[in-house]
């Protein structure tokens, strides 16, 4: 009997990457593309529907496929659509899932943003397996989320909910992207980290040797590496970038009462770093009601592979529908 | 053939109301007691559940009761407990639908917090009915919500969630009943908008009315027909609430993406005066990506009978499932 298969793609600003996957997680065949960006996207298209063509050939007929879940930024699951994602250059609402399916009659093709593909990832084949509330926020460049209540990922009226990054943290706070004043990502993410370290630069006294380099070059494993070899400054980095995120954290407790918040993507490989300060003012600032009952956790999936694994997921939640 | 039915008890901390609710959500019958607070819960029980016989025994059988419904503070729908609810004086503790079992055993008897049975109300039989995705703010004493996502309440790990008026607006604001400093309900309650009226006497030289009454006085009924008068206080006392709901708002919209949310309760009564600028505030800090999508509405159902007409509205959905 053929294997039931899920192709998971997670369409990054660079590159590309094509997952093979059967019911229990096990990739069973990888490939890689670059994203073509700022082209007419039937280039693109072209270049991946050919490179997920030669994989499953490459397979001998062993499998057969049930669908295709994409994962992809400013992504909409109710419209198949990427909408606004300006550093892919394709066009202001990229009718994603339509274009593919005139390549393909695949039972489930579709589309959801990447923190949301990495939830329900953790939910199929990580730590979350047993859960039904649960948080997973990515802390990468920006700070992306994914929730799921009563075991069903939340999408919300209109396909966009969980951009927990974008709560606003401080209404004095740093410019955001998004173009309003302190939201979460403007600190607990890769970028907020490096933002942290130059105002403690600015701001304090404390000895640093994070001074001697440009400001243009923080990165936030720079800042991991400092804090490890004991580095004040970017200890104290880490420090206000947990009390930001816990914070924050205390108040998504208080909407959905989740068993575990989950932390994954650059940023949360510092571990206890940013996980021990997190924790703190996490329980620090949550309701009475809460304390000491909602576990904060790293992701329990390869980083390198939640992405097409998630994506993947996708496509057999759709299929229980 | 008997019409079926669901009781429906609203316990507040003077009078509980008792409702016979048919599916529809008429109210066929309606009953009070006073709530025996600060005694033995048993003595509690007895009057209530004498009540609840004589309302359904004056029915003369024409109903079949599928259900009791109870909304009360502080309550557990997983556990069917009430919880430290201190103003209730029955214990820390209360096993309220096991205690109600050992008098009825009907196919549903079901506990909920008030806040969730006004979701519920409004699902079934209020504004929300064609809605799935929504969130309802009780603005009374303190605030309270229920949340519905994917046409579900929202209830959480614990059966906790939801309790919005405990996330922290103001990291230095207001102390809080909670022990914490700044949370919503310190803002957005009919006590808050006094707190803000005190506190606009103290700050600023607005001249009002209101300063000819001690602070202790007020009321939210009075600073409404105050603001109704054209007192410039108590209009500037609205428009600073409505930017604290306001803005916790839009940082709701961030995580459910609802369709609605709705606003119920003493405060909620002052009409235009509360959502003009809740709504202003609300657009102004929300993320792009929800603007003008959100609908800011009034509870459609009767204030005096949501109370019951929720708690009875929880028995069918428990009835479906």
């Amino acid at each position: 009997m053929k294997k039931e298969v899920a192709i998971g793609i997670d369409i990054g600003g660079t590159n590309t990457v094509i997952g093979v996957v059967d019911r229990e997680g096990n990739l069973i065949a990888e490939a890689h593309t670059p994203t073509l960006t700022n082209t007419d996207i039937k280039n693109y298209l072209d270049v991946l529907t050919a490179k997920i063509n030669e994989t499953v050939f490459e397979l001998n007929g062993d499998v057969e496929v049930k669908g295709i879940g994409i994962g992809a930024p400013s992504s909409n699951y109710y419209t198949g659509e990427i909408v606004g994602a300006s550093n892919l250059g394709w066009g202001d609402v990229i009718p994603f899932v339509k274009l593919l399916q005139e390549h393909y009659d695949y039972p489930a093709i579709v589309l959801t943003n990447d923190a949301n593909s990495a939830a329900v990832g953790e939910l199929m084949y990580g730590g979350a397996k047993s859960m039904d509330n649960f948080i997973m926020l990515t802390l990468g460049t920006g700070v992306g989320s994914g929730i799921v209540i009563n075991g069903k990922l939340v999408l919300g009226h209109d396909g966009f909910a969980g951009e927990l990054g974008h709560v606003i943290t401080d209404v004095n706070g740093r410019e955001c992207g998004c173009g309003r004043k302190g939201c979460l990502e403007t600190y607990a993410s890769a970028t907020g980290i490096c933002r942290t370290v130059s105002e403690l630069i600015a701001t304090t006294k404390i000895p640093s040797d994070l001074r001697k380099v440009p400001s243009g070059n923080f990165t936030s494993k720079m800042i991991y590496d400092a804090a490890v070899k004991g580095d004040e400054l970017a200890l104290e980095a880490f420090e206000l970038t947990g009390k930001m995120l816990g914070r924050a954290i205390a108040d998504f407790v208080a909407f959905s009462s989740p068993e575990a918040v989950f932390l994954f993507g650059g940023l949360a490989q510092a571990g206890d770093y940013i996980f021990k300060p997190t924790k703190k003012y996490m329980e620090e600032n949550m309701c009475f009601l809460y304390s000491d009952k909602v576990k904060l956790l790293p992701s329990e999936l390869d980083g390198a592979k939640i992405a097409v694994l998630g994506a993947s997921a996708v496509v057999w939640k759709e299929l229980e529908k």
